[in-house]
């Protein structure tokens, strides 16, 4: 079975995991946002390609849900003695190793999507990470602070701000322009199924689809496309979607979110039991719908989900 | 007094730390050599640089004479994980920050020179640090490796190699189309004394002399200049710079190094007491010359070979 599953970070790394597990034998592409991407003390800094990475290759800091395991803050503390920051950025010691390498291959010609397969000869997640796009793309939010306008990163508002002030517009700069990296359009031709994990359905999710061709791939494929709700009971499950669901006029609502993908994009849709009442709205836009538990407490509950997933698939050929 | 000192990395460095100590109210300015620099993991690495900058600014390893203090080698580790070498070079991670700061800011445009003033705002070292040159200068050294003839650079000469095989040709690439950096020429000309610290006369003051205007510069100098000589009893008192004089066809003698140097620079040069029957054959080549305990064993006997230069200097006014 070819499975593709377009990831951002945390959510769509844990889920991934909760996947392999479901389905050990299955060929499984991920598709990776970058829209987060950030270049941080010159180095080229990719949280959700590398969050995927070290969750399915062991190396994640469970407790955290990104980062290394086992990590020191050497190199950021002497930086820090340097006056050089950022330091809400929070770069650890081994995982400066990842950017190290991956700057390098790419100062040295290399797309980024060769380093990240180089990078995974290492971590062999068991999956197949693809980043969306070797362009450069950068999700930056429009928000007021201190009165006065200003565009921020998105990491920057994510990590800094903490997301404590309204997104006024969420914009994927570069986007545009950026191509499918090498493979990308071909997996999603050749799945079986494609998943959208309950990754952010705004700046993880969205940024990928945002680069084109891949919306309209993913519309085209023969393969069903299932989603699982990031919303689950009125708020998102983790993280802080629910502020830029807003900047795209959207209710941070499972039912919301899936209409926000639509019926051209979405053939089934997964809620959590909290959200039973909303299977009737889903499936008045011509999308299955199904209510399961949708928490990621631990793996076996997170297999759960995704053969639920799988299964509605399978009901929706 | 207004002091400049052509400095390579250890050597030069423990010669400051007692040349401070002997005039703490000395204006010293370090003309430091920048042919040994190597860009290692995309990062742009200045080892005498820093040594000179880490061993005033109270950061080095004193063990080993370079690299900093307490250090770790978290960073190394991933990347030789990563299978990405070089292994034989040891970065540990409060070095890289150095690197990390450098390369950013020679990425964001500024000069070599401009990164060496900011890296010194944190450390303090007491001196005017200059880099002998902005541009791109990289001794290589030509090699015979299992009967092929190889050309290396310098690092991997002496830090993979030990300087295990004879050095064929010492060649500073680059150094033909360098200018001096900002500042190099005029603290020269000011100067009222201008001292070569038991360095390599090779391979760290034969560098920095090799960049064209240097050379020329200290010929002119109204300054006397004094010269320490790094070998003791026909050794070099640290490193291998018998290996780098041979392929120049000069003799690892305190008196050779100085007639290499030449009476055209030098109007002083110190030999150890073991030397003493040295001093005729260099005064004869016209450079005053006296024989003092040359061994570096601590900062106190350091200074007073410091003022043992001075001395030398001022009787040769």
């Amino acid at each position: 079975m070819r499975i593709v599953v377009l990831a951002g970070g945390i959510g769509g790394a844990r889920f991934l995991r909760g996947l392999k597990s479901a389905v050990p034998d299955a060929d499984i592409t991920v598709i990776g946002n970058t829209g987060d991407d950030i270049h941080l003390f010159g180095l080229k800094v990719c949280p959700d390609l590398d969050t995927v990475m070290y969750t399915l290759g062991g190396g994640i800091n469970e407790e955290q849900g990104w980062g290394r395991t086992d990590e020191s803050f050497t190199v950021k503390e002497e930086l820090a003695a340097y006056g050089v920051g950022p330091e809400w950025f929070g770069l650890g010691d081994r995982d400066f190793a990842t950017h190290i390498v991956r700057t390098q291959m790419i100062s040295a010609g290399y797309p980024l999507s060769a380093v990240t397969e180089a990078l995974c000869d290492r971590w062999q997640p068991g999956v197949r990470l693809l980043p969306m796009s070797d362009d450069r793309v950068e999700t930056h939010v429009a928000v007021t602070l201190d009165g006065e306008r200003r565009v921020v990163h998105f990491q920057e508002y994510w990590v800094r701000l903490r997301a404590s002030v309204d997104a006024e517009a969420v914009v994927p700069v570069g986007a545009e322009q950026a191509k499918p990296a090498p493979g990308v359009l071909e997996a999603i031709a050749a799945a079986d199924v494609i998943l959208f994990p309950p990754s952010n359905p705004v700046v993880s999710v969205g940024t990928i689809l945002a680069v084109p061709g891949i919306r309209e791939a993913v519309a085209a494929a023969p393969a069903p496309v299932v989603g699982l709700s990031p919303i689950v009971g009125g708020a998102p499950v983790r993280g802080m979607a629910d502020k830029v669901l807003a900047a795209v006029g959207v209710d941070a609502t499972a039912a919301a979110v899936a209409l926000h993908y639509g019926g051209d994009l979405l053939d089934g849709w997964l809620v959590d039991t909290a959200d039973a009442d909303a299977v009737a709205e889903v499936e008045a836009a011509g999308i299955a719908c199904r209510a399961v538990p949708l928490m990621m407490t631990d793996v076996e509950a997170t297999a759960a989900m995704a053969r639920a997933a799988l299964d509605l698939a399978g009901a929706g050929r």
